[in-house]
C-alpha cells in the first residue's frame, strides 16, 4: 500500500523491489512463490508451522550513531529468528517491512539487506516478502519469520523437579551496549561484548539434543527481555515456582570486569538487561540423566518447584552470600 | 524484543498483552497456539499457504486528525487481507506489530484493536500474534496476514484474448480522502466516498465464481496503488500488452460529481489514486462464455493483447473521444 497523495515525487519502485529480490538468496524448500506478487506462497509440510513478528524502532531499539545499517539488518532478523529457535523450530522464511525517511533510504536499505541477507543465508532462511514505506519519523522495522517444528516446545510445560538452564552468558548484550556508548571503557576485552550486542545469533545450534528426545525439554523461551522477565514468563505460563542460584548464572568474564570497573553488578545486567537472545529452558531431570546430562551449551542455574500458589508463582533467588529472596521484577518490557 | 535501557519507566506489559489476547476473537481452524508464546503455531492444511505483510506509517498512510484509531485498525487489516483476496485466498490469521508514542498508546491501541477485531470477526480471521513498541516518531503499523488457497491466482498468468475486469469503482478512495480533507466539499453524497477511503473491505465476496472454475481467472491483483500502477504490474508480470477503454472504467457517481465540482478528472483518480483495495482480474474469455459470463461484481474494462515487445509491455488507453495513447505512468509507489 502507499499514500494516495504522496508528499514527495514518486521514485521507481521497481528498482528497490528488484534490489531486494536479487538478495532474497536462499531458495526455501517450502517456497512456491517469493517476492513479487500480492502474497508469497508456501507449500504445506507435515509439521506444525511457526510464525512470529518482531518490531524495532529507531531511538528505542537502536541508535544509528552506534549501529550500522548492516548491524540493524542482522539484529532485526536475529531477534525474530530467535523466537523460532525458542519454539524448538527450524527456520524457513522471513518478510521485512520497513519505513525509512527518504533522505537515508537508499543507503540504509542497502546496508540493512546486506546484514539481513548474510544472516538469512547462514540459517537457510528465504526472504519471501515485505513492504517498504516512507517514514516521517525515524526508521521502523518489522520482521516476520516462519518456521516449522516437529515438536514445538512452549513456555508452559515446566514441571516441578525440572532443571532450569540457560545458554550463553546473559547480560553480555547490555554490557556491550554500555561499552559501545562509552568509548572510555572500550578495550580489546569489550569487543566480544559489543559483538554480542550488535550481532547476536539465534541459538539453532543448541537444538539438536532437544529434537533427539522430545521428552527432554519441557519449556523453552528466548531471553530477549532479561533473565528476570523471561523466568517470570516461564513460571507464570507453567504455573510453577522457580528457584535460581546467582552463583550458577554464567556471566561473561569481560562483562564481570567491566561491571567491576563501573562499580555495578554484571548479574543485574543478566537479570534486567535485554537482547541476549539466548535460550532459557526447563529440562526433565530424569530424561536428562538417562540421555547424557545437560545438553551442550546450556548451564543449569536452578530448578522448578511446585507452586505454593499457582496463581502467583514465586521466583526465588539464592544470592552469593546465601541469602534467599524474590527475584526483583526487572526486565524490560515490550512497551516502555 | 525491547530496549535494553528503556528511556521511560517500564509499564506492565501483561495488561496490554492481555487486552490484545482478550480481543483475539475468532478461534482459527488452523490455530494450535495463538498469542502468548515466542511464536504462534498453525496446523498445516492441504492447500498452499499465503503470507503477506503491509506497513502503514503515520503522516504517510494516515492522518490521525482525519482517521480515528478504529479506522486505522480496520484499514490496516483490510489492506493486508486484500492481498490474500488478490491471490484467490481464504483468510486465516493476522499478526499486528505497532510502534506507538507513549502518550497516546493506551487510547490508540484500544481504538486500533476495536477496529481491527471487528473486521477480523467479519472475515473469521484469528489474531495470533504481534509486537508492541514505543515510538520516538509517529505511529507505525505492520500487519502480517496468513491465508490459504486451493488455487492461488498470481498476477503473471494473463494471456492474449483475456478480458480485463475490475471490481467496484476505482478512485472512490481518493475522492473520499479529498472530501475528508476539505469540509467545504462535504455533502451527503460524499459519505460513501469517505467510507470507501476509511473503511475499505477486502473483496472475498467476489471470489466464489473464481473458485468454482480454476480456469476462469488467469491473473489477479488488488488495486492498492491505483489502476495504472496495477495494470502495469499485471502486464509486466504476464509479459503482455493491455488495452483499456476509459468509457468502460466504472466510476462512483459521487466521485464524478465531486471531480466536476473541483474541475478535475475522476478517471485520473481511478488511474492514479491509491487504496481502493478492489480487484483487477484477467478472465479467460472462452471459459467466461461457457460459465455464465463475467463474474458478478466485476466490470470489463479492456483486454489482453499479444505483447509487441514482451520486455516492454504496452499499456494502451482509448480515451472517451476515441483517441488512443499510452496509459500515463501514474500510480503511487510503495516508496515515495
Amino acid at each position: 500500500m502507499s499514500s494516495p497523495l504522496p508528499p514527495s515525487p514518486p521514485r521507481d519502485e521497481f528498482s528497490l523491489i528488484e534490489m531486494i529480490k536479487s538478495r532474497s538468496g536462499f531458495p526455501g524448500p517450502r517456497t512456491l512463490l517469493g517476492i513479487g506478487d500480492d502474497a508469497a506462497i508456501l507449500r504445506p509440510g507435515d509439521d506444525p508451522l511457526l510464525i512470529c513478528t518482531d518490531a524495532m524502532a529507531e531511538g528505542v531499539h537502536f541508535d544509528l550513531s552506534l549501529s550500522s545499517a548492516e548491524d540493524v539488518g542482522h539484529k532485526a532478523l536475529a531477534s525474530c529468528l530467535s523466537d523460532i529457535a525458542a519454539m524448538n523450530g527450524r527456520p524457513l522464511a522471513a518478510l521485512f517491512s520497513l519505513a525509512v525517511p527518504a533522505p537515508i533510504a537508499e543507503n540504509f536499505l542497502n546496508g540493512f539487506y546486506s546484514g539481513a541477507t548474510a544472516l538469512a543465508r547462514r540459517h537457510s532462511v528465504d526472504i519471501i516478502g515485505g513492504d517498504l514505506s516512507a517514514s516521517r519519523g525515524g526508521v521502523f522495522i518489522d520482521v516476520t519469520c516462519l518456521g516449522e517444528a516437529t515438536n514445538p516446545v512452549r513456555r508452559s510445560g515446566a514441571r516441578p523437579g525440572d532443571v532450569i538452564a540457560v545458554s550463553g552468558t546473559p547480560g553480555a548484550s547490555t554490557a556491550g551496549l554500555i561499552a559501545l556508548r562509552d568509548p572510555a571503557v572500550h578495550s580489546p576485552a569489550t569487543e566480544a561484548l559489543i559483538r554480542a550486542h550488535l550481532r547476536p545469533l539465534p541459538r539453532f545450534d543448541l537444538l539438536e539434543p532437544l529434537r533427539r528426545d522430545p521428552r527432554l525439554c519441557t519449556a523453552l523461551i528466548d531471553i530477549s527481555d532479561g533473565l528476570a522477565s523471561e523466568l517470570r514468563h516461564l513460571a507464570y505460563s507453567s504455573g510453577v515456582d522457580l528457584e535460581i542460584e546467582e552463583a550458577l548464572v554464567p556471566l561473561h568474564p569481560s562483562a564481570v570486569q567491566l561491571a567491576a570497573r563501573l562499580g555495578v553488578s554484571a548479574f543485574d545486567w543478566a537479570l534486567g538487561g535485554g537482547e541476549d537472545y539466548e535460550l532459557l529452558a526447563a529440562f526433565d531431570s530424569h530424561v536428562m540423566t538417562s540421555s547424557g546430562g545437560l545438553p551442550p551449551g546450556f548451564t543449569a542455574i536452578g530448578r522448578v518447584l511446585t507452586a505454593t500458589n499457582p496463581a502467583l508463582p514465586q521466583l526465588l533467588l539464592t544470592r552469593l552470600n546465601g541469602s534467599k529472596g524474590e527475584i526483583p521484577a526487572k526486565g524490560f518490557v515490550h512497551f516502555s
